[in-house]
């Protein structure tokens, strides 16, 4: 099992109830990822549906959660033949720091899209010619367990000249080998800096609601992330993020609205 | 009062919970339309918070809701300074129709976009070059209410001759003249025909989850809906609308996700 894989383990301890034992090295400080919850509410989803995938999650992000044990407790709102839906929510020491709602449905692994709009493959640039972040030796925490290959034109912001243009892309996988399974996608659509930070924008920016739609079993190997915002304003921004995978499919969408950082 | 004012109007009868009567003519046949839920859910949110936009609505569409009475529960999750998020459901007989994740802020009136991407006015002809279809004398139900204009490049469908590509373009406006506040947006995010019928799509698609966000207070006149898709495989299909104010703004944008027609 890849560390991911032990992150999300889930125990099931009644009917719609489980628990988890949160990792600190997905998430940074005394906070956990945000993606990395939506994966671990997506596996509580699946496990209580008769369907496979989490076609849509919608989640609403209250407090940080903490690493370490929370409790999950899954209602189903309707269980469908092509579709079943549950509220999903993840506490600790009774507070619910997310919730969600979630459709589950199961994707054809052989389906042919019949629309993909452009495709973005000719913006990101090959792996070899992305930036790469090495972690120092001994370092813990998120940034040690993704390995993102960044676009280096969305990446000067770093160095305080931002692009103006709310756009990110990077490679992504897990340095931990990990399958493109929809646990991955959760964490992938969650995995860039925020897109505020080539608009001005300084420091961290708390998602307050995060809603996204997984539309492909994805093929092994890289995903490339496209991660894109319409709007900066009164303190809000939303970002987009394209989760494309090695076939050249649309595997996942997100769309979230955040705070900007207060620098 | 405008008629959709008297629609979406909600009486409080206990703390977090509200009545309505769902009006048939905001709906077809023997179902209300998923925006007009959406405008009322957003109103008993923000009559539960001590903010006044929902900045966020990520609603689960679980059973059609019938004309007539239903009941609305409102469940605070959180409420903080700058926004406060509550589970708001509806339901009918017991049943939940529908149930939604709505976070409310106060948006600022007077606030700058910093960043709002390319404008759209370019690709949406004058309203005087758009399409009306003038509802017969004496007809009810939603059509009548609305006053859509539509760009004549995307409605070709209509004469068996899709675009191929997923897109509707359209101005929006209540006939019985009401103002553009958040419930006529909650509106606006769901009043176009499916993006999928430019894609090859027929008949009724039913939408299984939608999430729009509030941007701005918008200015009084016509909106602009732009309406487009991604990606159609599998039976679902994700279409995004964009509503665009009189004063050149990005006041709300939404995805849902939705089943394609049986035809």
């Amino acid at each position: 099992m890849s560390r991911f894989g032990d992150a999300t383990t889930i125990k099931q301890v009644d009917e719609g109830r489980f628990e988890v034992e949160l990792d600190g090295d997905f998430g940074m400080a005394e906070a956990v990822n945000g993606g990395y919850l939506m994966a671990v509410l997506g596996r509580a989803a699946v496990a209580s549906s008769p369907h496979e995938h989490p076609v849509a999650t919608a989640t609403t992000f209250l407090r940080a959660a903490a690493p370490g044990r929370a409790e999950i407790t899954v209602d189903t709102l309707k269980a469908g033949r092509t579709a079943a839906t549950a509220r999903v929510s993840l506490a600790q020491g009774g507070r619910t720091a997310t919730e969600a709602l979630i459709t589950t449905g199961t994707l054809d692994a052989s389906a042919e899209p019949t629309y993909t709009g452009e495709r973005p493959a000719p913006w990101l640039p090959p792996i070899e010619e992305c930036t790469e972040f090495v972690p120092p030796e001994g370092l813990t925490g998120f940034a040690a367990q993704m390995d993102l290959r960044y676009d280096p034109a969305t990446m000067r912001w770093l160095e305080g000249r931002p692009t103006g243009v709310p756009e990110l892309r990077a490679w992504f996988r897990l340095r931990d080998p990990h399958g493109n399974d929809a646990a991955a996608l959760a964490l992938a659509v969650d995995a860039l800096p925020p897109v505020a930070l080539n608009a001005g924008a300084r420091g961290w920016s708390p998602t307050v609601e995060l809603t996204w739609h997984m539309r492909a079993i994805p093929a092994p190997g890289w995903l490339a992330l496209h991660g894109s915002g319409r709007l900066v304003t009164g303190g809000w921004f939303d970002e987009e993020v394209e989760v494309w995978d090695s076939a050249g499919r649309l595997v996942a969408q997100s769309r979230q609205i955040a705070r900007l950082g207060r620098g």
